[in-house]
């Protein structure tokens, strides 16, 4: 099933929740009555993942937990991904994994991810322009999410260069040729919320995967209040505040507990913001 | 056996040559006899390597490459990085991955390339700044290599963003707080030779890895001529023009051709212009 913004929108209307939930999988952070079975990280992401499927709209394994293990991470990863898919094929896969190169290599990317594997969408690094995202686009049915202010320190040490448009603005400004709301979203991070006016003059119906909500103490009505747009229009994640909840047997209910939470407070800033 | 400059220096005087060849294997381009191997990837790899080890100083696997064949193609650089390291381990083996997140998952990114595997170097996106990089630096041994000027048309969309300084000047002063030439070293595309002066103005002493001589066109001898230190502060890479050089069953043999005449040719420029 592909995901059209359409199927996104309808997704976050009937769950009440714009809830992504990461999936940045260690073994030395999950449960310990799981780190001696040989596919613990599998095994631990179908685990929160049927605990959650009616909850989130959308799961982000993160590449770098997954690649950090080897050819068994990677084993995990697409384990990870054809589970959801095949399991919730309503749920937008993101993977999130920062690629970016000239153009015959950004295709491979797009192969690995689209081709090889059924995400729906790939965190995209925009430092190389258009030629290092167009193969990603070449994929009508996918999406590319272009890292656009991010939620990290170091988000000012390049992101805000420029005199009157700053790097950041530009990526957006520049992006908007390249592919409409339909298939393009930016990464904006929760933790700089009062950009979220700026973001909305450049790119006012697309989108956003806000990193930086829970561990990184970014606040979610303030995204809401400052980025929501009529479709919603945005994906909270959170990774290590869900997935490491709990570090008993019932992990997988804590994770559940804690994205029922977000997603309480996220159907009432629906009411509140739409 | 760890890579530092002066070792890296010692194989460039030792060998006269600064050559980097770049592992972008698909199968689809190499020797149809392959074709059908299980392992032709990491074969067809081991046949490169085996005919140009005395000829290049590096190799530069493209994991993009390799992620796009899934599981098998991940087993195939792994195969492929242990096997240079073990045989050849004076080689300088750098990962050429673009990556680039937030503290905690570029953490996962170094343990991927550095702990996990026995890689020299990565290359790394500088987007998301200091935070980003810092996790790869704090392996001592290795290096970082950071995309400054890339060699690609898309380049121009964001690198030469500002006024009187540009985006890709910034990351190279800003990067000089973090880490020395004896551990980072930048991305400079072969396809702006004009620009080494202005390059080195930044970075008088770094190396620079530099792609887009051969089959993207720039000039060898330009790059020698406005780029290279005393300690040579080059590695010029060449892929395509070397690993597809010859499509039969003497694929090697073209490939070490192919090598030698550009290491002839910066055999002369390294007595030129050093």
């Amino acid at each position: 099933m592909t995901m059209k913004y359409q199927d996104l929108v309808r997704q976050i209307e009937k769950k009440q929740s714009f809830l992504c939930v990461g999936l940045d999988t260690a073994v030395e952070k999950m449960p310990k009555h799981l780190h001696q079975t040989p596919d613990a990280i599998f095994r631990f992401n179908k685990a929160i993942i049927d605990a959650t499927h009616d909850i989130a709209v959308a799961y982000k394994p993160n590449t770098a937990f997954y690649e950090a293990l080897g050819v068994a991470g990677w084993q995990a990863f697409e384990e990870t991904v054809l589970y959801i898919k095949s399991k919730y094929p309503e749920m937008f896969v993101i993977a999130d994994a920062k690629r970016g190169d000239i153009g015959n290599t950004s295709e491979r990317y797009a192969k690995a991810f689209f081709e090889q594997l059924p995400c729906d969408a790939l965190t995209v690094a925009p430092y190389m322009g258009s030629d290092s995202v167009q193969p990603f686009l070449t994929f009508k049915d996918k999406w590319v999410i272009l890292l656009a202010l991010t939620s990290n320190n170091g988000a000012t040490d390049f992101q805000f260069t420029g005199e009157e448009k700053k790097l950041f603005e530009k990526v957006l400004d520049t992006s908007k040729n390249w592919a409409d709301e339909q298939q393009l979203m930016y990464v904006v991070g929760a933790t700089q919320a009062e950009m979220f006016t700026t973001i909305r003059k450049h790119v006012p119906k697309s989108f956003l995967l806000v990193p930086g909500v829970g561990a990184q103490g970014g606040s979610l009505s303030e995204v809401a209040k400052y980025g929501m747009t009529k479709d919603c229009g945005l994906l909270v994640n959170a990774s290590r505040s869900i997935i490491y909840a709990g570090s008993g047997h019932d992990f997988a209910e804590a994770a559940r507990a804690e994205a029922k939470k977000m997603q309480q407070e996220m159907a009432s800033l629906l009411k509140e913001y739409r």
